[in-house]
C-alpha cells in the first residue's frame, strides 16, 4: 500500500492509500484523463516557456542571463516562482505515469543542481538577492516555497517511491531549521502542512514541533503591517483564539491545513477546535455556492461576513482548492460528513471552473457574474489563459486532480466510508469493492463486494446534505430511506453482494441568505452538486444575460446537454416573457468564446 | 473683478469672479467657515507632520535627511507628494483669509528655493531620483503635479493679485514645454487644464495647443500595458472617440475636465461631444445615488455598468470632487442644467461625505454601506482620518471648499443664473441680488433685487430635476408653477423687488435602477438634495442595521434633528416590527464612532 498526500498517525477516519483507489469511468475519470494528458504536459511546457525552470538552472549556475518574470507580470519579478516547478512536480508525483515521470526527471535534475551545498535552494534568493536567505520572512514567501519543495517530496516518496526529492527537500529544510527554528514565521503559510507531513514520513517529531511553533508565534505582529494590515497574513490574532476567518484566503485556509495537521499529531482539540469554529463560521458567513472563497480584489482577502458580490468575486481557484485540503483533514480528523459535503461542493464548481475544457487553459478568479457589456478590457480578458505571470492555480489544480482518487473513500476498524461517487474500485485489508455510477448526472451508485473478510463489517455511503429522499437498497432486499449524512450498513459481506444507493435529483431553485445584499432578489439553481449558470453562448444574440428574470410559475426542467459532454445535463429555465434559458454547470462556463454569464438571476 | 477658477474666454454661461458671490449664512456659510478655519489650518499642520514640507526643503538643499514618506505608506515613497502642497496653496488661494495667507508664505518660500536654476521643480525627482525630469511619464507623476502648481499659482494671481506661485509655476511649465511640448503625456491627466487656465492667464495660446496635443497623443497606448491596462490611464482609446468612461475614474474626469477646457478655447464641438458623451453614459450607468464615482478598489476604477457594490464602492473623495469639477466646465460650455444637478449631488452627498463635522478628518472612500459585523481591522477603520499617507483628499476638499461660491451663479449676456442656493449676495454688473434661504432643510428661497440696471434682464433659478411641483412668485404676484430646468423671469427689475422659488421637499423613496444588481430589492431615502442613511449611532444597540426592513405600509416623516447641526432634517423610516429607523444626512454619518451604515434598505 502506497500512502496518500495527508497520513496522519491517528484520526477518526483513516486515509486510503493511493493505490487503494482507482477511478475507471465517468465524469471524473475523463477529468483525470485529461490533467494526466494533456493539463500536466502543458504544464511542462508552460514552466519552460516562462523562464520558471530557466531561474533555477541560473540558481544552479548552469545558465546565463537574467531571472525571467513573465511578460504578463508587467516587469515584475515575482519571488515565489519555484513552487509552481514543485506543485508540478508532485502532480507528476500522484499521477503515477510513467510518461510524465521521465520528462520529470530532467526538472528533478535541475532542482537538485539548484540547491547549495548547505541544502538551501531559493532561486529567487540566488539569483537576485545577495543569496542570503530568510532576509524577508513577510513577503519573500522563501518557506512557501520549501514547504512545495517537501511534499512534492513526499509525493515523489510515496506514490513512486522515489526519495530524490525528498532528500533535497529534507535537506533544505534542515537549513531552514537551523536558522529558523527558534524564530520566524512566512508571511504565506505552507511549510507548516508540509513539516507535518515529513514528519510522519521521516518519523521527525521536531519537524511537527518546528511547525507548532511557527503556528503559534503567528497572531502577535511579527509580520508587520504590510500593506493590508496584519490580518492579511493571519498575524492578527493568534490561531487558537481567532475565531474567524481574516484576510487572504488561501493563506488562512493553509495556516488551518497546517493547524489540523499539528491538532492530529498531538491530540490537540483546543487547536482543532479552533480550525473547526472558523471553518464553520466560514461555510455560514463568507462562502460562495460555488464553493469559492475570497470576495475582495484589492488583498485577495475574505470579505466582511456575507460580503459575497457574484461580479467582483475573487474566488481564486487555489482558495477552492485549500479548502478542498482542509476540508479533507477536518473529515479525516473528524469524521463528520459535511465536510465531504463541502469537498464535493467545491470540486464540481469552484475548483472545476479553473480549468478549461481542453485542460490547458486557467482561471485565476472565477466569479458567479460577468456581464455582458463590459468597458474595455484587453484581449482575452474574461477568458482563460494558458498560464499566468502569477502561476500558482495551474500546477494546484493540476496536482489536487492528480490526487482526486485519495479523496473517495476512508476506512478505520469499522469498515469502509465513501465520500465522493466515482465509478472505481476502492480496496480495503481483505475487502475491494466496486462502485458504478453516472454521478453527477444520475443519482444512482451501485456497489458490489468483490471481496470480503469473513466477518462484519460496516460500509457506509455519504448522503449529501442537499438530498431528500435518498434511498439504500442491500443485497436485493427493498429499498429503504436514508437520511443526509453517513448510510451504513454492518453484516458479513460476501462477494457479490451489492448495495444500491439513490440519490433523487430534482432541480433545486436555492434562495440566498437574506444577509448577501450582493444577490438580493436573485435564486439560482442546483442539481444534485451541481451549480448551473445561464452564460451568452446559449441565448440568442438579441438576449442579454442581465435582462433574464425568472418566471417561478413554471417549472425548471432538467434536459441532455450531449454537445457539452456525454451525459451532460442542462436546466431550462423559464424566464419571463414565456421562454426558458439553457442553463448549464458553471464550471463549464466560458468554453464557448467571450459573454456574459450568471449564476444568480433575478426573479 | 477677479477671475475665479475657470475662466473661459467664451463659453454659454459666464463664471461670476471669486469677489462676485459672497456666502453669508447657512449650511454652506458654516462649511465654509470650518473650512477656513479648522480644515485649512490643520492641513499645514499635517503637510508639516508628514514630511511633505521637508521633502521641498530637501529639493533646496535647505535641510538634511531622508525623503519622508508617511508611516502610514508602509514604508512605500510616493511621486506624488507635493501636489499635496500645491493642492492646499490653491485651498488658501481661493479661501481669501488674510492670516492663512501670511501661513502660506513659509509654504510658497520653500517652493520657491525647491525651484532649481532651469525652472524644473519636484521634490521626488530632485531628491529621490537622480534629477533627471520625465524619466517615467506613465507613473511618475511630473505633469500632475506641476499641473497642481499652475492651479495654486492662478489661485493666488485671480484672488490675491499675488504672482509669485504663477511665476514659479510658469517657468517650470516653460521648461516642461521645451521637453515635452512635441512628445509625451503624463500618466495621470490633470496638467491639461492647468495649461488651458494658464494659457487664459497668461495669454499665451501655446499652453493651450501643448494641452490639445497631450489629449490627442492619448488613447494610441503610448504608456504601456502598466499593471491595470491602457484603460487604467485613459490610453486604450482617442479621447475624441471613446464612448464610455474608462479605468481610475480621477484621471478619467481630469482627463475630461481638460478636453472641456480645450474644446471651449478652440471651438471644439467633436471633442465637447466626446466629452458630454461619456458624462451622460456616466450618470446613466455607473454613478452611484451620492454622486460617488467608481466601484473598484483594485485599481480606483469604474467597474462596468451598473457595476456598483454599495459596501465595496471605492468612490474616492477626489472623484467625486473631479465630477464637480467638470460637471462645471460642462455647464459653461452648455447652460444645461442638469450638470447643475449633478454638481449638487455630488456636494451634497458624496463630496462633503468626505469631511468630518470637525473639519478635520478625511475619509479617502466613501461607501454607502459598512456592515456592523466587521472582520479584524486595525484601529481607526471606517473612521475619518486626520491625513492620510496618499493624501490627495484632504487638500482637493480644501480646495474645492474654498473656491465653492464660484459655482453658486453665472452671467450672460441676457442676464443671471441661480445654480445652488445659499444665503449670498451676488453681484454681475450693475445688478446684485441677495438670496435668503435654509436650503436643504427648506426649499424656500427668497431672492431680492438690490441693485439693477435700468434696461430688461432676465433672473433665470435653478429648479432641480428631482423636484415636483416647484413654484415661482414674483414681485408679490400669485406663485406659478415652474418646471425642472431653469425658471426665468426677465423685466426691468427695480431695487426692492423679490422672487420666491418654493422647493417642495417631500421625503421621497428611490428605486435603484433594475440592472444594479447590488442593490435589487432595496430603496433609498432622500429629500431635496440630501440623500440618507441609517447608521448604528441612532438605533438600539440590540438592533442592526442589516437586520432592518424597510416598512411600504407607512409613511417617511421629516423630523427635525438639531442634535446634528442647526435646522437639519432627518427622516424617520418605517420598519417592519412596527417601529422607525431614524435616518440622517449620508455626509454625516461617521461622527458618532464606529457602527454599521446602509443608504440602501432592504425592502
Amino acid at each position: 500500500m502506497t500512502e496518500s498526500a495527508v497520513w496522519p498517525a491517528r484520526s477518526r477516519m483513516r486515509p486510503l492509500g493511493g493505490d487503494q483507489t482507482t477511478i475507471h469511468d465517468g465524469f471524473w475519470a475523463e477529468r483525470l484523463r485529461v490533467n494526466r494528458e494533456r493539463t500536466i504536459p502543458h504544464g511542462l511546457g508552460q514552466l519552460r516557456r516562462a523562464g520558471t525552470l530557466d531561474n533555477l538552472r541560473l540558481a544552479a549556475g548552469a545558465a546565463a542571463g537574467d531571472y525571467r518574470a513573465d511578460a504578463d507580470s508587467g516587469g515584475a519579478v515575482l519571488p515565489f516562482l519555484d513552487s509552481d516547478v514543485y506543485k508540478w512536480l508532485e502532480a507528476v508525483g500522484w499521477a503515477g505515469d510513467d510518461g510524465l515521470r521521465a520528462a520529470a526527471d530532467e526538472v528533478i535534475a535541475v532542482v537538485a543542481a539548484a540547491q547549495r551545498p548547505d541544502g538551501y535552494v531559493n532561486s529567487f534568493v540566488q539569483v537576485v538577492r545577495d543569496g542570503r536567505p530568510y532576509q524577508d520572512l513577510a513577503w519573500g514567501h522563501e518557506l512557501y516555497c520549501l514547504g512545495h519543495l517537501v511534499q512534492a517530496g513526499i509525493a515523489w516518496h510515496r506514490a513512486l517511491g522515489d526519495d530524490r526529492l525528498l532528500d533535497i527537500a529534507t535537506r533544505a529544510v534542515d537549513h531552514a531549521y537551523d536558522a529558523l527554528g527558534e524564530e520566524g514565521i512566512d508571511g504565506h503559510p505552507e511549510i507548516e502542512m508540509a513539516l507535518v507531513e515529513l514528519a510522519r514520513v521521516r518519523g521527525e517529531p521536531r519537524y511537527t514541533e518546528f511547525a507548532a511553533r511557527m503556528l503559534d508565534r503567528r497572531g502577535h505582529g511579527r509580520l508587520g503591517e504590510g500593506r493590508f494590515g496584519p490580518a492579511y497574513w493571519q498575524d492578527h490574532a493568534p490561531v487558537r483564539t481567532a475565531t474567524e476567518v481574516a484576510g487572504h484566503a488561501v493563506r488562512q485556509l493553509y495556516l488551518d491545513c497546517g493547524a489540523v495537521d499539528v491538532a492530529v499529531e498531538r491530540g490537540d482539540t483546543e487547536l482543532l477546535d479552533a480550525v473547526r469554529r472558523r471553518w464553520d463560521d466560514m461555510v455560514r458567513t463568507r462562502r460562495y455556492l460555488t464553493g469559492a472563497l475570497g470576495s475582495r480584489h484589492r488583498d485577495e482577502a475574505f470579505g466582511d461576513p456575507y460580503e459575497l458580490p457574484p461580479d467582483r468575486a475573487y474566488a481564486e481557484t487555489c482558495a477552492a482548492i485549500a479548502s478542498v485540503m482542509l476540508a479533507w483533514r477536518l473529515l479525516l480528523a473528524t469524521g463528520e460528513p459535511a465536510y465531504a459535503d463541502d469537498i464535493e461542493r467545491a470540486m464540481f464548481n469552484g475548483v472545476l471552473s479553473g480549468l478549461s475544457r481542453s485542460g490547458t487553459e486557467f482561471f485565476y478568479t472565477n466569479p458567479l457574474h460577468r456581464r455582458t457589456h463590459r468597458t474595455y478590457e484587453p484581449a482575452g480578458h474574461g477568458q482563460r489563459a494558458p498560464w499566468q505571470a502569477c502561476a500558482c492555480c495551474p500546477p494546484n489544480l493540476m496536482r489536487l486532480l492528480s490526487s482526486w482518487p485519495h479523496y473517495l473513500a476512508t476506512g478505520d476498524e469499522t469498515g469502509l466510508q465513501i465520500h465522493q461517487y466515482a465509478t472505481s474500485t476502492i480496496r480495503v485489508g481483505e475487502a475491494e469493492i466496486a462502485v458504478r455510477t453516472h454521478y453527477p448526472w444520475d443519482g444512482r451508485v451501485d456497489v458490489s463486494v468483490m471481496r470480503s473478510p469473513q466477518r462484519p463489517w460496516t460500509l457506509a455511503l455519504r448522503v449529501p446534505g442537499w438530498c431528500a429522499g435518498a434511498t439504500l437498497a442491500v443485497a436485493g432486499q427493498e429499498p429503504l430511506p436514508v437520511a443526509a449524512g453517513y448510510a451504513e450498513r454492518t453484516r458479513v459481506w460476501a462477494p457479490g453482494d451489492r448495495v444500491t444507493l439513490d440519490l433523487p435529483l430534482p432541480a433545486r431553485c436555492t434562495e440566498p441568505d437574506p444577509r448577501v445584499d450582493a444577490v438580493r432578489g436573485c435564486v439560482a439553481f442546483e442539481r444534485g452538486p451541481i451549480v448551473y449558470c445561464v452564460e451568452s453562448a446559449d441565448l440568442p444574440e438579441t438576449v442579454d444575460v442581465d435582462d433574464l428574470r425568472w418566471d417561478p410559475a413554471r417549472e425548471v426542467v432538467a434536459v441532455p446537454r450531449p454537445e457539452l459532454g456525454e451525459e451532460w445535463v442542462g436546466l431550462d429555465v423559464p424566464v419571463t416573457g414565456g421562454g426558458v434559458a439553457s442553463a448549464i454547470p458553471y464550471h463549464a462556463w466560458a468554453n464557448r468564446g467571450p459573454g456574459g454569464m450568471r449564476v444568480w438571476l433575478p426573479r
